[in-house]
């Protein structure tokens, strides 16, 4: 069993890497952190490819059971805190390799999210929470939206991303497409001119698209849809959290 | 016109310290970030009380017409960035007095959130703001559940804490009380065998309680509400993030 207890490993410095866009880019590996989402990946095996998994002695007595067949490294405290991203972390880690993305599918079927240039980290993997406890398909990650193996996204899709199937691509073509094929495609505005989302129906098949959190979606893109939504707003707030929106938005159009 | 250009500035530093609980604990005051806040605080005098206005030369050109009558104090981007909370501040700070808490209703009129110990500031901000969008008439704080002062926050709110009433209390005995008023009361639960939110109708007059993000509400108060509801999960997802169920839930029961 290997053993690293300075932060100074050549290992370590590899690995605290992973928590930069370039860093992942040229490793093309991302990393894990926390025993929920190590443990969704090892449930995961060997679609999800994990190249190397980091415990401290603690974790490592924890999870015995998860590891008996795993080649851990077991690192120290001060490694631990090296790589986390909180100053009390679990001591826990996955350095996992970022999967060649699956053929773009045909045709769509089921309920589709998608992600016209989201921001927030924190935004963009509680939407793929949602998205997942809602009982939606994929989620869909336009140009602009940040990336699925950021340490934020990573944190907040809870595992999710585990659950669901997750694609990159420029939301323009793949809409008009969409629109064509007589799928129905749902953005979203804040203009009271919208339907409002109650007056919709719940239905199976569908794509629901979410906009910048300052500019909301891309004007050509909102052309682009079959219907676009608004959420009343009765009270003085100017707006909703794009997180909560989509929320709102997917709970009720998807009530399989 | 003063004028503040070192970050040493002891009232920089005075500053600096409502950041922290304790800091603003003892001079009772605390302190806004932004133009959308600041703004939002100068249309709410003399009930907000501001007792220092902060900005760079060119948030100050920015917002002449605002502060045509108020007294700004001027300040470097170096101080700016000494008190702000990321790195490229906007420049522009408001020093409010807080104010001490209203006369607790003896009944509640309309539809209200509780919070019990919820832990997440942007959370806590976020629920806040959502039900200010929903036409909510308030919201509680219980015990344990981090100040609506904090600075995440106010960001999280976006100056709803304007638009609403907010209130710390302890939530049993208020539960108890509400109860007993036959003022309907709903707890949130992850149990399949609380009744499906999709099955309560609009009402508006209620009380919604959200718990803690690990542990949920706390089991005395479960019992005392008048009904507990759960969000149906038809994916894989754990659980929803508490800010996405209490949007979820404080749009399906408030309707108006």
């Amino acid at each position: 069993m290997n053993r690293i207890d300075s932060k100074k490993n050549p290992t370590v410095k590899a690995i605290k890497k992973l928590t930069t866009p370039a860093g992942r880019k040229k490793a093309n590996q991302y990393l894990l952190e926390s025993w929920h989402l190590v443990g969704e990946a090892l449930q995961h095996l060997p679609t999800t490819q994990i190249n190397l998994i980091l415990a401290t002695d603690q974790q490592l007595l924890q999870h015995q059971a998860a590891f008996h067949d795993k080649n851990v490294t077991v690192i120290s405290n001060e490694v631990a805190k090296e790589l986390g991203a909180t100053s009390t972390p679990q001591g826990i880690f996955a350095v996992v390799n970022i999967p060649k993305q699956r053929q773009f599918p045909q045709s769509l079927q089921g309920a589709w999210l998608l992600l016209d240039d989201v921001q927030d980290p924190g935004n963009i993997g509680t939407m793929v929470r949602t998205a997942d406890a809602a009982g939606f398909t994929g989620v869909i990650f336009g140009d602009g939206t940040a990336s699925q193996y950021n340490d934020k996204v990573l944190r907040a899709m809870q595992g999710s991303q585990f659950h669901l199937q997750l694609f990159r691509t420029d939301l323009l073509p793949l809409v008009k497409r969409l629109h064509q094929q007589n799928f129905p495609v749902f953005g979203t505005a804040l203009d009271p001119n919208a339907q409002n989302y109650r007056d919709v129906q719940p239905i199976s098949d569908f794509a629901l698209v979410m906009g910048n959190e300052g500019n909301g979606m891309q004007p050509e893109l909102l052309r682009q849809t079959t219907n676009n939504l608004y959420i009343p707003i009765t009270g003085q707030a100017e707006s909703l959290n794009v997180a909560v929106a989509a929320a709102i938005l997917m709970f009720q159009l998807h009530q399989t």
